[in-house]
């Protein structure tokens, strides 16, 4: 059974989920399902998934349908089990938990398509409409203090199977990362009364060197200390905390954006693999003037290696202004 | 110009080195220099390096010497430029200084060996030798806080050239991953007068259960919270603040466990690639009890993908006992 468990010197979880190890394509494991030529994620396939906790079918949530757009199923392989939590164990030094959450897996299509940016517009809206879906309805569950929603494409990226897809996962405790950026955005709000992703915004604006693209609601750009080459986040432009507070009018045109930001990627830099996150407002708490939710684009252009790891800086062999004017010079 | 940035809401510095996509083999400038069939880290092609920093002959330290065991250059495609450092430049919201620095490559052989498993016992007592004599150096300058020594072996793990090395980079700041952990050994020391690391050495001792092996003056163990699969942590038993203060006859010991470390990590899984680096005592400042210097490997078995950058928690797919037990099995 998977397991929280704490390193006693940082404020680092991890979960030891030894049962991952059984995935296909699990570099542990060393098996490709794959290699049987049948895809568990395509339309006809339905039955080596788990039943599904969401189907999108005529653009609107279904139970059942045979014929579906989006499909949200739990992850064969969870890192956590829907479960009842226990008390932190702790013995001074050691710290655990069991390893209870949600893991559930966002099938973006019922074609084998490999690449989200091959998807249409109106398929992508779809998938961030399941998103909203599956947030709100992990938001009325007291057990999940945050829900993580994030893509591996590409096998660098460390994606296990092709056909395109994201993953969602709820914690019990609002992990490190998205932990960190609240912090330093309440110290922002409350030495300036103002969101620092709303400043970020207008800054981003008003120089205009790392913008990517702009629309009437949304924008990209290479952020200013970016980690990897072309890093890039879309933010609404808008104050907006809770990604599934937006109304359903808002996604087609971030879907049109994502769209044409991962096709500039492509195009731009040979179809590198890639991962993106939602840092998003926690779960079952009031909105919070400071939140403002992004969505992080890290390419895999460069490694992240040695250095990285044991510094936790980063080099980054492409400065993002650079890295904008390339992907602005893309052409669509 | 390498110029450092730190991001507007965390405290995450970045380096941003645009002369670094020059590399050969870096995916940015998709070329090989090896295609060319010349390694330049080979006895015989030194002039394909910038002029030697230390160089180890005769197991000692020698400026000219015609053949050498180890050798020390400037890095030929450096992050950090040796150079002044300016005073922070900041605009409220963006903060920025220039790209100070050292940055060396110790080649650790004069052989086309491309493990480090695959060096003498010898040859890796001397490499230790040389990361002392850069540290000793390295500490008189006052531009300099901290300096981290690292590897990257396979192309995985990020390495650009095949022949065994290792990277040293000095900066004018103690980066976030081992302020943080000074950071919570300092916690740790106050309310318990202990060191950390100490107890954490005591405890895997008395239980044994993640414990790879240990000698009378080192021991290696998976440790309790492994962020990934055979994450293997070595460190000396009697507290120890900084590597660089280690007596000669520390190192062959050293050398041995870290060898045979290695070794069992190829043996057992493969040849992994694999980054370790070493999280040591910050240059120019008085000994601290908190500190105690430790080396962390971390091979590249499983993918570190869009859950770990978005959440900063990791999904480790092997848990710490079961690694521990593989890798004290392989025959040496």
């Amino acid at each position: 059974m998977p397991e929280f468990r704490k390193d006693p010197v940082v404020e680092r979880w991890v979960i030891i989920a030894a049962e991952r190890s059984k995935r296909p394509q699990s570099k542990l494991a060393r098996t490709a399902t794959t290699q049987s030529g049948i895809c568990p994620f395509c339309a006809g396939n339905e039955s080596m998934t788990p039943p599904p906790t969401l189907i999108l079918a005529d653009g609107k949530p279904s139970i059942h349908a045979a014929t579906w757009s989006v499909r949200v199923v739990p992850n064969k392989y969870p890192a956590l089990i829907n479960q009842e939590f226990t008390a932190l164990q702790t013995d001074g030094l050691y710290n655990s938990m069991n390893g209870a959450g949600v893991h559930e897996v966002i099938i973006e299509s019922p074609r084998h398509v490999t690449a989200m940016a091959a998807l249409s517009v109106t398929e992508i809206d779809l998938v961030l409409y399941a998103y909203q879906q599956r947030l709100l309805h992990l938001r009325r569950d007291p057990r999940w203090r945050y829900a993580l929603l994030y893509k591996n494409e590409g096998v660098e990226a460390g994606a296990t199977l092709p056909h395109s897809h994201s993953q969602i996962t709820a914690l019990p405790m609002v992990p490190t990362a998205p932990r960190e950026e609240m912090e330093g955005a309440k110290r922002y709000f409350y030495s300036s009364g103002r969101c620092v992703y709303c400043d970020i915004v207008e800054r981003e604006k008003k120089s205009g060197e790392r913008v990517v693209a702009e629309t009437e609601r949304f924008i990209v750009f290479c952020p200013f200390a970016s980690r990897v080459a072309c890093e890039m986040w879309i933010l609404p432009k808008r104050h907006w905390s809770c990604f599934e507070f937006g109304s359903r009018d808002d996604f087609p045109a971030l879907a049109q954006l994502l769209r044409e930001t991962l096709v500039r990627l492509s195009r731009g830099f040979d179809e590198p693999a890639f991962n993106y996150f939602l840092h998003n407002h926690p779960l079952d708490e009031p909105e919070k003037d400071h939140c403002h939710w992004h969505l992080e684009i890290l390419p895999k252009l460069n490694h992240v290696a040695g250095f990285e790891w044991g510094s936790g800086c980063y080099m980054n062999p492409m400065a993002p202004e650079d890295a904008a004017r390339l992907l602005r010079d893309v052409a669509l």
